[in-house]
């Protein structure tokens, strides 16, 4: 079919669309009121910090990349012997040099977009603050706005990159079929993991300590409001807002769509293969299906973004609710056109009881973005504030941290159970859906059914962009409520900036739950990529076929072992890094306080660059052991223990980091909202009365949301990007640990 | 050899001696010094509240037991057909009925060692304080010979019933050969596994609920220390010692060398073809081994605890640490011994290098042995006071209690590591040595290596009755402790039992470490045992073997996922139900305080038994939910997704519940000594002062303290138990998940 492969062309016409798209929503963002002189002055505050942190941590993670592509391409050179290449005529220096390529551009494109995003977002905090001193709508129109670019970029620059470079190797390298071409750019999934790993890690860090630090000093011990000026950590805990909650997580979810996008093409060798020995039109689109449904995806948002807007008097969420259901709705409509183009099969159609192939990958594609929305729902269930879970922890605050703390792991536990369901289910159903569209063959029927995961995965990505807008809603929001609050506005813009706030939690919150279903669903989608890599490899070889991973081995037993306890290590240097940091602010404001006593009566400003400095030090310094150790671990198990140990360790740690994520930031969320549930009142004792702020349980709660912070915001998103680093990199780096 | 089988009746007569000497060591604790008349009228109250408390208990467990065992006779005798039974000519009602059998004896043997223990435990608790009254080793050796009863009846009975049934099974029941009759004893490793796990459940959340509800009003509220007489919770407390840390951790470890050794029996029945079809004397052997090496571990503890004992002024650890050594060292020279004489190939020696077959196994058996060590010292350098873990945790106290919880669970996290690597390289050896040792058939190897980790497992558990003994030391000289401090003995007293509390505390830590290293290591083992069923099923249907089960498979990375889950879910429910108890026991005792004036002034005499029987109530109605949970979970699994699923869910929820229970131990025994780190004077401020008890620091010590005790003392050790769950629960089922 014609069209079929004019599909194709939506590719660089969504991408370039989005990022003009973005262009418009920055200028139309920057043109805006930047408010009163003290609002600018703290803005430019938090512009300068931020800017400092993230050009000193993207010096690092640049020249980490760069030795780590040095380090590749010599691997690779060593490894990739033509009995084991992806392309036996390009074996050594050929697919070294692509691969190192592809990590760059790979690192290059997540560097630009958290870049750039990061800059629209501190430009955007103010211009919302400012906003939000005349209207709602505006406000949120803007905060959304600025987040959008954000959103927009990551996906954009996600979707350019990885179609430019498989466009580019596709065909201006030599013998380079488009079936090979998808196997020899998983180093640009890699080069996303990497920088995605150290910039979550960095900012998550950074964020946390920020916030832990100057909050335990100033509301706890000198008992003056969040986000009051007299406080010397506020600007760094401003700052935070910026380059953790949002350029960390537009990295993270780049590195999602990269990674979990290359993994989908991967599968679709295998029914490019069947396709084209049974003779179906345009065998190559099953490769180019997932980027064409991205696409879609994109123009979907655009449209969506027209749609957030409402009355002065309405729930903030209720807009943003509503651009989310257009995104999903005409996804599901895109969905279903791009699966009847691209997914013909002919005349000799292989689907189940009659019914057309497309139908049943169709049918894939919806259980995705059902995923998601179930996802959103049971996020909002247990970290919203008027559910069992958070009214329990605020419940058991009466009766002190103790108790508050005891009661918040068991809730985090807990939301392993749902998670785990819906994710069992979501792959069992789209498995069943894939399997039936090529029932007639088992042999294809087994690979239909993983492809059939892919297009899942694929349908869940499409609404990543509007997701992303959202999330990036959250730092932006937070930051122009502090902003109000410093440099101290009227209580009417306060108040709208405070709703604002609530609802920007909940955004981030549900962002996260996005994050580990999209994470978990491609669990399964990069362990088939990685076992057909391997498999590919094999077959060079004349070797036997790893269609089967034997967990009966000693040696896969030990790495799964292995591979459940990085998680948990890993976990432990990010929160650790957080204590630590924390510790060093608390000990610097507490000095300030002491040393210069005008502060307290605003007669002296307190050295907010000293902080923003300590922190910065701190946060660059104390994410390269925990980013080594996740980088180091599998090439290590991989070289002693072998392929198929390998494996076992990336399902394992991919399971176990799926999980635990989950505790961590679910939990996190529920105490949080468990205090904010508390200081809205809530709350009653035994005779009714309320127990709100300034109350036991309301201290009680508060060391619960503190603990729950570096959870929720350094260790569980780190283990988000942990998961898919464990993937590319033993795609990339498979070639290694075969005997 | 004659000597080889002659060894076999080194079985009964050890496990018998041992009992003999339980009752001599019983005998002899009964008739001592029961203390003042305050001491027997507190000492009498406790035996009231724990006698009452297991009474219900496990009449509620012994009717659980009954209705399993009906329902897994039905399930049997419709699932044991002829072409999957172990036994053809038995397939039906024979194996269901030698199941159900198998099954209740293991229950009733599990049971009666914990009743018996638990009832002389809380008959040496008070003879320890009237002991302390006169002698630190008098005090000493009265408790550790109190635990030691509860140690020998648990490993005897264990062994008896394992050997009694497999005798009875093997030489009575028509057609079943020796080497069919490990396959048909699962069902008592199901047994002990089903009654542990409710046992532990229960205690656990009995202790737990009433040391963290009885400390919070007490100690945080009304300003009175521990096991103060006008605290109402505090005999409940008291109680909860000997009905959780006793009763719980024998039906723990009970499990442990019951299905662990049926798991080594299995594989041995590997070996026994090898044997078989080579010609080697005595074959039988390598399935009797290890019964035989645990006998010799019996011994050689009997051995041992006549070399506890010391000067008055030394450190008590020092004189139980002289036992452990005693018992390790005599069972590497049993270990010597039974492996020369059991593993004999004759002429036809098979192991690599020359190195006779019984050398190489030998190693295996020490690899075990020095593993048990390796744990007891890496759990010491995590839980004891001097080391950087527990610092780091009292440090951050200084910033209050989230620093606190922040940094233990950065702890408890890291603790991971060690394990795993620990673990890793154990499995690594033994298997590696276990293949040397028949590395003449690569077929054999395989099969060598994987019962060289049984070997390690058996090594290990050769200690298990001393380590036991050492454990049931801790609740005992808790209670001793109490004791004295409840009838306000002289202080000389009290310092003593003070240090034999410590030293309690030290040996309750080690011995979970211990328990473990243990199930870490027989997961593995475990699960070649089930993959060894399903195969001999396999085998008797003409079926495809499972010697791979592929992990590659979507039924079968749903199933690990759930596995995962389960870990989390459980523990949760677990943890959950500590809070909600404590909480009511918090209600109750505050109402008392507040409607019982006399009591701050020793007026009024609280009413214990009020909190007492709230308690039994609660924890008895909050064990049923998480152990249904934990049994349904791996058959509802099983027959939706398959013998092959529940292999994926039983490997991975055994390596996420050795871990999880690892953080949930060390981070719990951390934040207990962190405590005892600051009350001991050992925490400085910036200028050198000691902030001892009374600081903030050691407030915010005391809410670690307390998130930590559900963790270590409720969910760790249920976890223990969770996991050789699944294994025995899929052994025994196996059958029934066959399609």
């Amino acid at each position: 079919m014609v069209l079929a492969s004019a599909l194709q062309w939506i590719i660089p016409i969504a991408g370039l669309t989005a990022v003009i798209f973005a262009g418009y929503l920055a200028r139309d963002v920057l043109r805006r009121d930047t408010g009163t002189d003290a609002m600018r002055d703290v803005a430019s505050t938090i512009y300068e910090g931020a800017v400092a942190f993230i050009r000193r941590q993207y010096t690092t993670i640049g020249l980490l990349a760069l030795g780590a592509a040095v380090i590749i391409g010599i691997v690779i050179y060593l490894v990739e012997t033509p009995d084991v290449a992806d392309v036996p005529d390009l074996a050594g220096a050929p697919i070294a040099i692509m691969t190192a390529i592809a990590f760059l551009v790979g690192a290059a494109c997540s560097m630009a977009s958290g870049i750039i995003g990061m800059f629209i977002s501190v430009k955007s905090n103010v211009r919302t603050a400012a906003a939000a001193r005349r209207s709602l709508v505006e406000a949120v129109q803007v905060a959304m706005r600025g987040g959008a670019v954000s959103g927009f970029l990551v996906v954009a620059l996600s979707l350019l990159g990885v179609w430019g470079i498989f466009t580019a190797y596709s065909t201006f390298v030599g013998n380079v079929t488009v079936a090979q071409a998808p196997f020899l750019i998983v180093g640009f999934g890699f080069g996303a993991s990497f920088v995605a790993l150290f910039a979550q890690l960095g900012g998550g860090i950074y964020t946390k300590a920020a916030d832990v630090g100057s909050d335990l000093v100033g509301k706890v011990e000198a008992g003056i409001p969040e986000d009051d000026p007299r406080n010397a950590g506020v600007i760094a805990d401003l700052v935070g807002d910026n380059v953790g909650d949002c350029a960390g997580r537009g990295a993270d979810l780049f590195e999602s769509t990269a990674a979990e996008n290359i993994g989908a093409m991967i599968l679709g060798v295998g029914v490019f293969a069947i396709a084209t020995a049974a003779g179906w039109p345009n065998p190559e689109a099953w490769i180019f299906f997932p980027l064409v449904v991205r696409g879609f995806g994109l123009l979907a948002t655009i449209v969506a973004i027209f749609f957030v807007r409402g009355r002065e008097d309405e729930n903030p969420m209720n807009m943003l609710n509503r651009g989310y259901w257009v995104t999903t709705i005409l996804s599901v409509v895109a969905l279903a056109f791009v699966t009847y183009v691209m997914m013909s099969t002919g005349t000799t159609g292989a689907g189940a009881n009659g019914i057309p192939t497309w139908i049943w990958f169709f049918g894939c594609g919806v259980v995705g973005l059902a995923t998601s929305v179930a996802f959103v729902y049971i996020t909002q269930y247990y970290t919203a504030g008027s559910f069992r879970p958070v009214r329990e922890i605020a419940e058991a605050s009466k009766t002190g941290p103790a108790t508050n703390i005891i009661s918040g792991t068991a809730v985090g536990f807990e939301t392993t159970l749902v998670t785990a369901l819906s994710i069992g289910l979501a792959l069992f159903l789209s498995h069943w859906l894939g399997s039936q569209a090529f029932a007639n063959d088992p042999k294809s029927a087994a690979i239909g059914g993983i492809f059939g995961t892919a297009v899942a995965t694929m349908g869940m990505l499409m609404t990543t962009a509007y997701i992303l807008a959202m999330d990036t809603f959250g730092p932006i929001t937070d930051n122009a409520g502090g902003i109000a609050q410093f440099s101290r506005s009227e209580a009417s813009a306060r108040e709208i900036t405070d709703r604002l706030d609530a609802v920007g939690n909940t955004t981030k919150a549900l962002t996260k739950g996005y994050a580990i279903a999209s994470a978990s669903l491609a669990a399964f989608l990069l362990f088939s990529a990685y076992i057909s890599k391997v498999n590919l490899i094999q077959t060079n070889r004349g070797g036997e076929l790893l269609t089967s991973i034997n967990m009966a081995d000693v040696s896969v037993f030990i790495a799964a072992l292995i591979g459940a306890m990085l998680v948990y290590f890993f976990s432990s240097l990010a929160i650790r890094a957080v204590g630590t940091t924390a510790q060093s602010i608390i000990v610097e404001v507490r000095r300030q306080f002491r040393e210069m006593p005008g502060i307290m009566d605003y007669t002296q400003r307190p050295d907010y660059a000293r902080v923003v400095d300590i922190t910065t030090r701190a946060a660059l310094r104390q994410m390269v052991l925990p980013g080594v150790v996740a980088v180091a671990t599998p090439i290590i198990v991989g070289v002693l223990l072998g392929a198929e140990a390998v494996a076992g360790l990336l399902m394992v740690g991919t399971i176990a980091g799926v999980l635990l994520a989950t505790v961590l930031n679910n939990g996190g969320g529920a105490w949080d909202n468990a205090k904010k549930y508390i200081e809205s009142g809530h709350l009653l004792d035994a005779d009714g009365n309320v127990l709100g702020k300034g109350t036991m349980a309301h201290a009680a709660a508060v060391v619960g949301d503190t603990v729950g912070d570096p959870f929720k915001d350094t260790a569980g998103p780190s283990l988000h990007v942990l998961v898919k680093l464990l993937a590319t990199i033993t795609l990339v780096l498979a070639p290694l640990f075969i005997r």
